[in-house]
């Protein structure tokens, strides 16, 4: 039997509007590392805001959170019981036109960076266009740049040809940190099985999407069917490719949900995967409500057949394994 | 015999590096209207920069030039024989990612952008990319503003499958202020037949380009050859729908033609259109070398079989009567 206790716990993409209760809350629901989206249409200013926040939430909250920048600070948080927070963008907005910020928001604490956020952006397109021209001409520059400092390339909101395109560019694993397999729930957002199969081939990551609209049934979906989910997932993938990002989303209002649909692009607004009809956050799955879902997670994944060493994997050490491969600054310039 | 003094001429794209003395030179030169570029890779606030610059120019030589906002302002100019500045952009960086600032750019005088500039934009696909996914979702909101506001849709260094899919979307006509067919010389930068018709049919406008990379036989192009691959691509297009867009660039040392190449997107540099061996700006055929080339064009297209009629259309009539469609504000929005 699994001793719960112990079981590393890494998500891979949540959007949570944080105070030390919270905080408190994910540490009780047993979560070790924590990736934290920091951009969705956010501009190099804007971003820089966002982690002077983050570093205020370090110093008033410091014995319970850490930022992570490398692989010693994931064993740092482990050794002292500290939630450990790596930062993401789920879009390049940041780093503007210029090629050269990579290197500013790597140095800020940027570890993960997604090319596009659904539309099209400089770099590649997004999964809700209706077109697909892949990696750009400065995507390719930004993709050896990523490379070069061991910023992690993420396509979850990135549309097909572009993400895999990414693969075949990149000299390093890409991850999709929170998305489902289109085959489980057909959404834009979800992924086919030529990408995942070639995602997992290329020594990539999925994590798994607990946000309503990339499961079947949506709200309803039971935890029996979305830990089914995985193991056909592993089945496609094999066990050591998949994780969870669970893309959950707490204490923000209506107007954040705005701004994650329409930034700046759109002057009446988009609705994404909800409709004007339902416009608003859509209700988690009752057994996924908030940080607890988590321990909800390991005992469904036991009911499904995998075995502790494998919930173990696909809990936390399977992030932490590319992590460690991610992470580390790799010069791959020649000098030509 | 056609009097060249009386003569229209409207010269749809150029980019000087401007002082007293060239203004004095474009006035000897004949030119009346000039739609001068303020960006190709600026964002707002370095546009907004340029545009101070402009206002200073007004004011230090109002003998000479005056901003054209509306087509009264054109009569203007005309009739108090000063030149008329047309602001264009040659890339959407000035708007960011924000549809608003198409607004704010238009409210500051801006009558011109193109949608993409050689790379990918946030709104379409440049020439350069290796793949054309059209018009983007923001793009689609960008050219209903426009369309709405009266900025004329440019698409010259835009890619094949954009350009189609912009005059099929704008309710307006829209621009190729500075490119040649492809049948007159293959460049990445220069137009299918199939572009062209579509342009013509819709009531758009081509500006024929006197950039070396655009001709057949580069810097040796004969003035013969030009103003005989005018005479073609009105065979093809009509006799309303071409004008000049000489592309003239005058005054600028190596390094601006590296901020117009690579921008901030690449890390090493992009030769563009040139190579490693030749980066730096062509030289202009020996017949239109300055501002004193126009009336060349006019003696040659005299050589070639146009009548006074027709050269008074290309020389500037057709960009006149296009302008005065395209600049009044037009609110297409419905209540819906």
């Amino acid at each position: 039997m699994i001793d719960k206790e112990d079981i590393l716990i890494i998500d891979c993409l949540q959007y949570v509007n944080w105070n030390r209760q919270l905080f408190e809350e994910a540490k009780d629901g047993g979560l070790n590392i924590i990736h934290v989206t920091i951009a969705y249409w956010e501009n190099k200013k804007e971003v820089i805001a966002n982690i002077e926040m983050w570093n205020q939430h370090f110093k008033n909250h410091s014995d319970l959170i850490m930022p992570i920048r490398n692989c010693d600070d994931i064993q740092t948080a482990m050794d002292t019981s500290k939630i450990g927070i790596i930062f993401g963008f789920q879009n390049c907005s940041p780093i503007e036109d210029d090629i050269q910020l990579i290197q500013e928001m790597h140095d800020l604490g940027a570890r993960i960076m997604q090319l596009s956020y659904n539309n099209q952006s400089l770099l590649a397109t997004g999964c809700y266009e209706e077109r697909d021209s892949g990696i750009t001409r400065f995507g390719k520059e930004a993709i050896k740049e990523m490379n070069r400092l061991g910023m992690i390339i993420d396509m979850s909101h990135s549309a097909e040809k572009s993400t895999l395109h990414a693969m075949e560019i990149s000299t390093r694993p890409i991850a999709i940190t929170h998305a489902n397999p289109s085959s489980f729930h057909d959404a834009l957002r979800n992924k086919s099985d030529i990408v995942l199969k070639n995602l997992s081939e290329s020594g990539g990551m999925l994590g798994v999407s607990l946000y309503p609209f990339h499961l079947a049934n949506g709200s309803n979906c039971k935890l029996n069917e979305f830990c089914n989910m995985i193991y056909d997932a592993t089945q496609l993938m094999g066990i050591d490719q998949i994780g969870i990002g669970s893309d959950l989303c707490l204490n923000w209002d209506y107007k954040v949900l705005e701004w994650m649909r329409s930034g700046r692009w759109a002057l009446t607004p988009d609705y994404g995967e909800g409709s004007s009809e339902k416009p608003s956050w859509p209700n988690q799955p009752h057994w996924f409500e908030d940080f607890s879902g988590f321990q909800n997670i390991i005992n469904g994944l036991g009911s499904v057949g995998f075995n502790s060493e494998e919930i173990e994997k696909i809990m936390g050490k399977n992030w932490l394994h590319f992590f460690e491969l991610s992470f580390p600054v790799m010069d791959v310039r020649t000098n030509d």
